[in-house]
Parts: C-alpha cells; structure tokens; sequence
C-alpha cells in the first residue's frame, strides 16, 4: 500500500484525516511500522509511524527518493453530460500514467461546471492504487485556444477527415510529449478542427467505431501507455 | 441512430417496447420513415415504418446486407467485487469490438454472481451507441480449466513473470484471434498460472502501473482494437 501526503523540504508531518483513518484503522498499521508514501511530485519515501492516533496519524521520514517521470500524454477532452464518465475517465488515465488531463470547453462542450477537487481525488486515489509517483495535473475550463499554443513534441485533434484519414497509431511515437484533443459527442466544430489545423495539430482517426468521448480519451491513454511500456 | 432487434429471415417484425419508445417517443420517427436496424449477428437493415406505436413499432425491412466480422479479442476475466467495474468494462470493450468477454471464476474471484442478462443489455446499448453490427458474445462462471482449450491463435495470460518478462504489446499481431486471461486484484495463483502455460498460454506484463483488473481488460481492448485498425 502506498499512502499519500504532499510533503515538501519537511521529514516529519501529520497524514490528513483520511489517510490517517486508512492507515491506523483499516489497515491496522501502528507506531513503529514503516509505511510508503508519496507526494504526487515524484517523490517515493519509507516513514515510520511516529504517533498512530486514528485521525492524526504522524511519521517521520526516513529515506526519500525521486522517481523519473515517465509521462508523455496530455488529454484535452470536451467533460460529458454524465459526471460518472468524467470522472471514470480520470481514475483510468491516472491509473494509465497520463501527465495532464484539460477539460476543455469546445463550442458544442455539453457541460461546463466540473468539481476539480472531487477529480483531484479521484487521481491521489488512482496513484495510491497503481503505485505511481506523480498525480496528473488537472485543469478545468480552458477554452480550446489556450491549448493550441502548448509547446509539445507531438500536437493531435481526433477528428475523421474522410478524404485523407490518418490513423492515430500512426503519429505516435515512444519517449515524445503527446497533446490530443478530443471533442464533445457533438464533435468539434468546423472553425475549432481548421484553428487546431493552423496550428500544426493533425487530424487523426481513432478508428472505425464511433466512440463516445471517454472512451476515445482512454484509447489515447492506453496507446500512449502501451507504446512507452 | 442504430436500432436493434435480434431479426433472422423475417423481413417484417414489431421492435420490443424498449426500442419502439426511443423511435416513436424519443426520436419521433412516424411511419413511413426508414431507420437502421442490426440484429446484432453481423447484418444491417434498412426497414420502414409501417406502423409508429409508441409501444409496438412495426417495421419492414427494404434492404439488407452481411457485414464482415473484424473482431479478434477475446478477454477472459476475473469479475471485480464491485459490479459497476464489470458493467463499465462491458460497455467499453463492446464499443471497441471485442468478440468475446468471459467472466471467470478462478481461485481468488470476488464475484460469483453476475446478472448476465444486465451485461447484455449493455453490450446492445453499446453496439447501436458505436454503430457496431455485432453484439459480443458474454459468458459467465466458466472455469478457468474451460477457456485453456479454446482454439485460438494467440493464447496469453496477464501476469507478470519478473525472471523473463515479456511486454503484451510484443505479442500482438494483426487480424489473428488473440485470447487473453486477466486475473482478479488478488492476481491468478501460481498453479493456475502453471496449469495454463501447460495449454501453451504466454505470460505477459501490462507494463510497469499496477493496473485495476478492469483497466487490464480495458488495456487489452484497446490495443487489440488500434492494432486492427
């Protein structure tokens, strides 16, 4: 079990409420025992349980390290109507090692209010879950022109162009910064692919079925993952 | 829209009170409009509406062709404890065009009981989504003994050999039937490992996250799918 807590310079701390409980009560670990945390800033560490008082529990550090990132992908998805899929996809493309996940409002985005802080959750959760280092950076409410200016190795919007499809296995590259864009089930307007387009982004097709939006954002991630795996 | 009703050689038939009121009610097609119907094994029609019940569509079909099976995945997997995760898997790999979903019993399965006719619904609901002319076939409570003699081309089992690890990607080729076992978050056991390189099963990692068994699924669906695409 890897515990949580965004530690800094500081060798000693109190875990939050809730890590505290998860710790001490549901796992039973007790003053003395040396437990794995990370800040989701790359840093792994060993503590050992200074105080393990159920809501308050205190540890101090006794070997740090710092974790490469190996994270290549940025998603910039139009969020659903439905929450549910939004934040599944959060916890999925954390688990897959995502970098940054935009949520971003496209002319046709068909919800604008986002609970950021329940998906900054939902992502601590996925890297205690899959053992990683980093959290994802997540960001609310861009408009897609800030993103058309991202410095990255490699610019995509999904978008089928029938007279000259490009599949999107066929940009990527292993060890490069990815930034896709992916549109609202309404698509991205005309005007929003042709700026994209104006900024070098390509248009490329995820394939042949239709694929709700979650879904071709997880797709992204499990190619990014697969090919720098 | 795509509509489904499991038609075989009749070309005149009355679509189930779920799909008439998404046609009449929802979608408020009347009669002697023409809509898109798939029976879910491969064919797609064109039919007419012949009488616009709002509980009893009638409809006629006018034309009809055969589409090619392209799907090659079949993922065998250990059910989740929580049956949000399974039915999330099903609708994800359905709109990827897996073949096949098993739902296995191996020796650390949390879940024994699984509403087969609740996974169907959404394997249909997700085939008209993605515009899909097959429905995948789901199984449930096989025996892990009774998938290790499946034909097949490629047979490969999720787990990680840390002495000769072999990366899933590396296994994967194009337009050939690829069978791959996912164990539970317990992971398989040792013997049931054993017992399937027997059945000459490859051992292959995910990569370096540790993966939710539902995000392994997913993983598998997602790459098969960009393979052959």
């Amino acid at each position: 079990m890897l515990f949580f807590h965004p530690f800094d310079q500081e060798n000693t701390f109190t875990l939050s409420e809730e890590e505290s409980r998860h710790c001490i009560k549901a796992l039973r670990y007790q003053k003395g025992d040396v437990i794995a945390i990370t800040n989701g800033m790359g840093e792994s560490a060993e503590a050992i349980i200074t105080n393990d008082n159920i809501k308050a529990c205190e540890v101090k550090i006794t070997e740090r390290k710092k974790v490469e990132p190996k994270r290549f992908l940025h998603v910039a998805i139009a969020p659903t109507k439905n929450a549910d899929r939004i934040e599944w996809l959060v916890e999925k493309a954390t688990e897959l090692g995502v970098e940054k996940i935009s949520l971003i409002q496209t002319e046709r985005t068909e919800r604008n209010f986002i609970k950021k802080e329940r998906l900054d959750k939902i992502a601590i959760s996925a890297i205690k879950q899959s053992h990683q280092f980093y959290v994802p950076e997540i960001v609310v409410g861009k408009k897609i022109e800030d993103l058309l200016v991202e410095e990255t190795d490699i610019k995509l919007i999904a978008f089928v162009d029938r007279n000259n499809p490009v599949q999107f296995k066929e940009k990527l590259l292993s060890n490069q910064k990815i930034l896709i864009l992916i549109g609202p089930e309404g698509d991205f307007t005309a005007e929003e692919v042709a700026l994209a387009e104006q900024h070098h982004f390509t248009k490329v097709s995820l394939g042949n079925n239709i694929l709700r939006t979650e879904t071709a954002g997880l797709l992204a991630c499990c190619a990014v993952y697969t090919i720098n795996g």
